[in-house]
């Protein structure tokens, strides 16, 4: 097994592959929207995901078998007490990217975002979003001003995170892989 | 009022607003996922969306308060038949484009779909797409050939056939505006 590279290379340069922390997540209510949060921080890039609010040790079966069949090595963990996890990360040079409809547009500051050498936590907010996590943030961006999906939100942050080359990816391990067909289905067993 | 354009200018040139068409909505347990692919749809550009599965008035309802909030005329509409929707719009020369991990790469094709002239449907999939839909196609198109989201999906394929100029759309008629903040909410009433 080959360890998966902690950055992807974007124009020649290393940016950091982030951590996703999905807030203040709900047992069976949140189910679908929280399990689209973690497929899709894995699809375009993240490094590995941790979430708040209600452990759900289904989902993360659930999740594991996912990337079981598909490969790589992403992760989820549940953080019991989010703004103290959170504040620990920024004691440790971390730095808080909060996507937020209320916050900075992402093509106005995403320029400095990638510049910075410091590893990035990606919060997603959950149903309803603490004014401390506004106030913990380093970054406030909003990916338009408009209501749309935290989904929505983390896949296109990550994409203009990495410029498309998150679209590229390959991933150790899969048992199942697809070949892209014009008109169909194609997926090998790779093992 | 005035009416909102038909297409965005991405480089100086015109490409056109797609409809979103969402396939086998199933009342109550995707309600939130189709209404985030609507919410997705709007706030990326789409024209307008239609869904076929089961008919949700509730949802629509819900859907459109949130337009008379937020602005613009993004409208949705039901649809009982989709295969005969579908074979009537190819027929009338609009391009069906159907978002699907067994599709082709979109970084591979997507230069391609942006120069042609014809107007486009967004084809995303329920629980079970029949192969009908595959077959009737234009493009099937991924965004990577790992699971993710519908909502991803659409997101993204949207930011990139727009090339980012989405991002900068403003909505008439809007009763509420959010002015960005680096830290906090603001919410101005412009009625």
């Amino acid at each position: 097994m080959m360890a998966q590279l902690k950055f992807l290379l974007v124009n020649g340069v290393q940016v950091l592959r982030p951590i996703i922390f999905r807030l203040g997540h709900r047992y069976v209510r949140d189910d679908r929207v929280t399990m689209h949060i973690f497929l899709a921080a894995r699809a375009f890039g993240a490094e590995r995901a941790v979430y708040s609010g209600q452990k759900d040790p289904n989902m993360e079966a659930q999740f594991k078998e996912l990337v079981t069949k598909w490969g790589g090595n992403f992760a989820v963990e549940y953080i019991s007490d989010a703004i103290k996890q959170l504040t620990t990360w920024k004691q440790a040079g971390r730095e808080l990217v909060h996507l937020t409809m209320y916050g900075l547009p992402v093509q106005e500051v995403i320029e400095k975002i990638q510049r910075s050498p410091h590893k990035k936590v990606i919060i997603i907010g959950g149903a309803k979003v603490q004014r401390s996590i506004y106030r913990i943030a380093d970054w406030n961006v909003a990916i338009t001003s408009q209501p749309h999906s935290e989904i929505s939100a983390l896949s296109v942050f990550l994409h203009i995170l990495f410029q498309g080359t998150e679209l590229e990816r390959t991933y150790d391990n899969a048992r199942f892989q697809i070949i892209p067909q014009a008109h169909g289905k194609r997926v090998i067993q790779t093992e």
